[in-house]
């Protein structure tokens, strides 16, 4: 009755097409979600160190509250260019606010960025970095199929000292489907301290992610932050180079406040997949979207129903988190 | 070098008192914590159904951002009276901000309530609960040494199906304590669908919650939401009757942001202990407490410190969250 899309991929969410874009030169890429017909959406921010752009049209007690696409990039503040391609390109295919008949629509296209720029990829763009052009690309390549690792927004991506990646991974029941997308570029370690359990194992659902296990043994867990010192040696400890950014999405007719409560839910699989999570250097940030192609009850179950989806989309970012670093 | 305090209990953190009330004949109590000289204090509130006051005045942004107490208590929106009682207990025994000289002091109080009230015990209180009194009594009682489980927040408390109740965790190293408090009324359950195992297994320490440790063997954890039905029969699914409301707080000279992120990094330790957490139906709320006994560094290396301290104080609320389960 709970099972994985048959994709396994937030495109399980019917309309939803995802994208990528990887410039292998400069190590670095993005990756675009498109839900052109405008979904409503919501972002929760709980990163030290974010890097987003048209969050605040997200707030529930704003005008709009609904996004065209989300888009996930590399490039850290650059990154956040790839968000004027895919804006173009949508509103050059006719998706988008239409404010006036004539004027272009105007599509909101949210956006979070994450840091890959000392990767040793030549980034010597000068005044032209890649990222809007990136943009132009993943939204013309977006399709319900996409590959998960080493490619997109992930390209450029470490989780911990490992290399991380894009993930994604779904559930249906009772006629909801459930998926998320994650690029991980966490300062907090997938993996357990015996370096091979991963942190999200329980949740695994048909060996997706290699079918590991639990930890075999006794492991000394006392140390809330074990990767520490070899971080730092790395440079990943300074705020803003390190990101856990995700989008989950589910096919009911949730409000704009009901997105967002999807949203605070689904960082509880951050919290699951990654420790430590949430910190000072970590840019934590997750989207949710919901396409209202199956409408929720309007009783009193409704909550319970949002409680369900919001505890699936959080399950669903545990395993997407996992996948991100198995594919990578 | 990562090790429990001498008591494994919050009050590891020097200064801090933690007294309880509790009304057997009612089936509720409060526990007051109190940090007379009036510690840098935050609070983070993620749940969908929080009851809370005092909880503006610990924004970074505004003026106090400390606090010379922290209540959890019983009663839900009644529970918020015993904040009444330990200010004016704090006031009468010269706590609090002298704005004026012989004016009273006044203390800042902030409080977070869960719902008991359905529990059976002698709700008939007409115009007086008793929670004013409660609050007095837990002030007058508070010291270093106090019980876990079923007593004061926490004597009315369920987790999921089971009784929930008080829990406390420390961890020390390198100069720095770090402890939690919480009262564990959550609708999620701290056990996996196998009914035996804690899911902060992996986190305990000298088998401070039974050292029941791993699971046994393959369990289905594709149902988000595997108790609803039984919760939905027991009236749980309401917002607003399920919470889990702690403290965490630890030595070292935080400021008031700086105990807003150990605050919102704290709260994965409710996403590792509980499944499923800050649901439409709690009320999670996490306050966090700075004594500034010892200076952390001011250099670049800060932010490396409070993210330890963020994922200490997430950690010890993990081990709270089970020992709190495990005393009731």
């Amino acid at each position: 009755m709970f099972k994985p899309g048959p994709r396994n991929l937030i495109t399980d969410v019917r309309g939803l097409k995802v994208g990528h874009a990887t410039d292998e030169a400069v190590g670095t890429g993005i990756t675009a979600l498109l839900c052109e017909p405008g979904w409503a959406a919501a972002v929760d921010v709980r990163g030290g160190g974010p890097g987003t752009r048209e969050t605040d049209s997200l707030a529930a007690e704003n005008l709009v509250g609904r996004a065209h696409a989300v888009v996930l990039a590399g490039g850290s503040v650059f990154g956040l260019a790839a968000a004027d391609g895919v804006a173009a390109w949508l509103s050059a295919h006719g998706a988008g606010l239409q404010l006036r008949p004539g004027s272009p629509p105007i599509p909101i296209v949210p956006c979070a960025v994450l840091h890959d720029l000392a990767n040793g990829g030549d980034k010597n763009w000068g005044l032209s970095p890649p990222y809007r052009d990136l943009g132009l690309g993943a939204a013309e390549a977006a399709q319900a199929d996409f590959d998960l690792g080493s490619v997109g927004a992930g390209r450029g991506a470490l989780a911990g000292f490992r290399k991380g990646g894009i993930g994604s991974a779904s559930l249906s029941f009772d006629g909801i489907v459930v998926g998320a997308l994650v690029a991980v570029n966490s300062v907090g370690s997938v993996l357990m301290p015996d370096g091979k359990t991963y942190w999200a194992w329980a949740f695994e659902l048909d060996r997706e992610f290699g079918g590991g296990g639990p930890p075999q043994g006794p492991m000394d867990l006392s140390d809330p932050a074990p990767d520490e010192a070899r971080l730092e040696a790395i440079g990943r400890l300074v705020p803003g180079v390190n990101t856990t950014i995700a989008v989950v999405a589910c096919n009911a007719d949730l409000s704009t406040a009901e997105c967002k409560r999807v949203s605070v839910m689904a960082h509880d699989g951050i919290a699951r997949a990654v420790r430590p999570a949430h910190t000072p250097f970590d840019g934590d940030t997750v989207f949710a979207l919901a396409s209202a192609d199956i409408a929720l009850t309007n009783d009193s179950l409704r909550a319970a129903q949002i409680g369900r989806i919001g505890s699936a989309a959080s399950d669903c970012l545990t395993r997407a988190i996992a996948r991100a670093v198995h594919y990578s």
